[in-house]
């Protein structure tokens, strides 16, 4: 996607910070350690660069919040990558418990490592992610720290609730509708409602101002995923770069599916009897558009995005940084990969 | 052990403040999280009571330091739960490294609920510690808040590095001895020198006790394990419940053996040659003695003992509290168990 000069300039700043907090605990003895870390945040091993590493489109929400509030975005960086150690920490266990033997096109770190490093990897990275936090005392305040730890916290929890969820209906063909907002709430919206409250918290601005950031990195989050599980069955194979029906391949538990499921009508027939096979798909996914489900999914992402459109609109967005942060959000909404 | 009144109220408060922590995050869709956690804490499921808990000492260590200060120990209730969460975290998480199907006599998490969900309530749990710890705040101040969270977070990095030492060097025979002691300094002393260290700190004493304080927990710590290592050969087996040679069985880096290989002598010939049966175990001891692993790890354990008995002295513990401390101190260095 293009990125704004501000956008840039923030990008290298999030990356020396990471760079700085993983490797102030770097010792001799247990440089080992270190070197998963290093390998997971796509600084070492091999196929390292942008695409090792992800998007920090997290930590970048953070630093364009502060910035859209007119405060000085500088002082959010402790924040910011505390989030994003927060999500890389996730994603660590997370390929654990999915036993996925890729991430962002490389082995994971239970593959090249084991599980038991993999968890105690993870555990690192979540204790760096506080201790990041905590430098937010030296560039705000006291008050402002414990409300951001807070902040964070909650929405660790919330990431456990979620993914507690995902695990839980995972041998299971189907999960109530319910189950689903919970599910992705904490798996997806809970992290990126931190991200524009931290932002917003950092950037001095006042409750409803706060408040309303909040709002928009929660339906952001909520819309970012719905919009993931309609291109995972309708997304366009050859932007997508994977097989459009993967997701009914897998039998990933999204909003379409679980839609037509609890129509219980030939689509939920065909489901319940076991996994799907690739030839089967063109007739599967023309059964779920007759059924409804992709109307009712757009409908759904719709409606989010005008909501998270609306607090963005409610949270007065300022300067060069709102520009940017509008643009993001509108990437994050439209894409089509 | 004989607990002194004092001890006993703290033991009740301690609970009473875990069970309210853990609680608070229970909801009706995720309730199969709360289970596991309560599981996990002994309120819940088979054979549940004290030896389903555990001794909770190290938030007693918290609070009688604090009281030992002569500061008010309810104060640190915050930061004694947010230790004994680190702690089960730590549990949870190691259960699953080593493949331990028991916990306090009783089926760990991951052999009832699968290494996915185990995996996640030990991050959960992780969660809460922090979310307890910011209670500080309440009945201490912003400032004693962020101090306390950065010494649990140091300790808990700490931890994933004896961690990351022991699962490291798991399929090897040996360790350096210098690799032992940073591995028991992660896995056991940084915590109990998180405890006494926060106790002080929320007691609102002098720089000078506060790191008599420090010193005090880090030599329990290390007292306490190189203690255990011995246990582990010579303890009897009538006193112990279990066979007196299971370390040697189970093949556990300790430091007697640790010793004897250094010297490479008959002892670590056998070591070398792979796993050690029963009827090799009187032998074998013996050998471990002439070498002289037991005088030497003996000499050990009295030289850290008395370590922490002069940081005890030095931090001039007072009243009831100081009385405790002192008394606790004695029964974990002389324990036969």
């Amino acid at each position: 996607m293009p990125i704004q000069p501000i956008a840039e300039t923030m990008l290298t700043a999030i990356e020396n910070e990471l760079l700085e907090i993983v490797t102030r605990t770097r010792e001799p003895d247990h440089d080992g350690l270190y070197r998963m870390l290093a390998y997971h945040m796509g600084w070492e091993g091999e196929d390292i660069g942008p695409n090792a590493r992800g998007k920090r489109i997290r930590p970048l929400l953070v630093l364009l919040t502060t910035g859209a509030t007119g405060g000085e975005w500088k002082r959010a960086l402790p924040a910011a990558v505390a989030v994003e150690l927060i999500h890389n920490f996730s994603l660590i266990h997370d390929d654990i418990q999915d036993n996925s033997p890729l991430r962002r096109g490389r082995p994971t770190i239970w593959k090249l490592w084991g599980s038991a490093q993999a968890i105690n990897a993870g555990d690192a990275i979540y204790s760096l992610a506080q201790l990041a936090l905590l430098r937010l005392e030296g560039t705000s305040n006291a008050e402002i720290t414990i409300q951001a730890s807070q902040i964070l916290q909650n929405a660790c929890q919330k990431l456990t609730q979620g993914q507690y969820l995902d695990i839980a209906y995972e041998l299971q063909r189907g999960m109530n509708l319910e189950s689903y907002w919970s599910m992705i709430e904490g798996k997806t919206a809970a992290l990126l409602a931190a991200c524009t409250e931290l932002g917003a918290l950092v950037g001095f601005t006042e409750a409803h101002i706060q408040k309303a950031y909040h709002s928009f990195g929660y339906h952001l989050g909520l819309a970012f995923q719905v919009r993931d599980d309609l291109l995972g069955i309708w997304g366009d194979s050859l932007i997508t770069g994977k097989s459009t029906q993967s997701d009914l391949i897998s039998g990933k538990k999204t909003l379409p599916v679980l839609y037509a499921l609890s129509k219980n009508g030939p689509f939920a027939k065909r489901w319940e009897q076991g996994a799907i096979t690739p030839d089967e798909i063109p007739a599967l996914v023309t059964q779920l558009e007759v059924e409804g489900a992709r109307a009712f999914t757009q409908e759904r992402a719709t409606e989010i995005t005008r909501k998270a459109l609306k607090a963005l609109q409610a949270a007065e967005v300022k300067g060069e940084a709102g520009e940017a942060l509008t643009n993001l959000t509108e990437e994050l909404l439209t894409r089509q990969v």
